[in-house]
């Protein structure tokens, strides 16, 4: 089942998190938001994704809101977001338990969105945003639409096609290739779904 | 373009169909289906699909039919269906001029109208029958939603996930692994897109 994929695959990547304990009270983490005027000074908004366009930011923190929506009702925490020219075209959550429908993916659900309210076909100037990296059918999505950029946050070793599996978004054969970063804010979106699975554990 | 990769691709794989020209009024293919005497002493129902259950038969007709109906509204002709114990349990196709929308293949509808139609979230009792081997999108939602069994025709090496390209729904990393059969009335299912093409070039 693609939850359970997303969720043992989850604390296993480089960056470290989840893959052991901190010591209490110990090493906690400083707000990866820098101060504003450090951001004017520098252009650097966040300190641990320091290339990160003030759009980009945005992306992904909509899409992390979105992911924590989901959460609230009680669907897998992956969100996603459209931008195109600075502004948000779509948003999703995960809808797979509300429609009892395992493909109803936070980032597909978002780019059938984005057709829609732009009234196209393609997403070549669009960036897509998502907490989590896409599986197969996401990723299959993408290429069909055309997508420019997709920034994703956690990786999935079970299930990703973003270079955790297969690499689907640059493949050799495939008739498009995005513009693609992973692990953009990957603590925080790792973090939800951890706390999520945790909770469903307990 | 999916419509593009769906196109060109046609036409090259080892049944042949579309490689060369027949010399005219030679060569006319007998009707793949048997008499019905003939089927019911055998239990075979097609010449070219010797194997196949009038159940499949009933599968792949009725993707053929959809891909039909699909190309007289002017899509490209890929139809699906699903049938769990012998019924048909949804049927479609493409939707991708109708809906200005490149993600709604055939298939997927298909997919998401069963498990719809059943209040399931899974099809592993389901076989879905498609005219043409699934893009990635397609084959990520089929092992998204645990389809048991699929069936499809036309082969796609330049986007077909079931063999083509990559191998998707027997991927050995992925969690769930449908029964595939491809080339199943392969010449019916790709004559319809071989036409359709050669309809938009002239």
């Amino acid at each position: 089942m693609g939850i359970g994929n997303r969720e043992s695959g989850i604390g296993n990547r480089e960056t470290g998190w989840g893959r052991g304990k901190r010591e209490k009270g110990k090493g906690k983490r400083p707000s990866p938001t820098l101060p504003s005027f450090i951001q004017r000074e520098t252009g650097i908004v966040n300190r641990r994704n320091p290339q990160l366009s003030s759009t980009d930011e945005l992306g992904m923190q909509t899409a992390l809101e979105e992911a924590r929506n989901g959460s609230e009702v009680g669907e897998v925490p992956v969100g996603a977001a459209v931008i195109v020219d600075g502004k948000i075209i779509s948003r999703a959550h995960n809808e797979t338990i509300s429609r009892n429908d395992l493909t109803q993916h936070a980032e597909l659900i978002a780019i059938q969105s984005a057709l829609k309210s732009l009234g196209t076909d393609r997403l070549e100037n669009a960036s897509l945003y998502i907490t989590l990296e896409p599986c197969a059918q996401c990723a299959g999505a993408i290429v069909l639409a055309r997508v420019g950029r997709v920034l994703f946050g956690a990786y999935d070793p079970k299930a990703g096609m973003a270079g955790s599996v297969e690499d689907l978004l640059r493949h050799s054969k495939l008739n498009h290739r995005p513009e693609v970063r992973g692990g953009v804010f990957e603590t925080e979106c790792g973090a939800l779904l951890k706390v999520f699975f945790k909770g469903r554990r307990e």
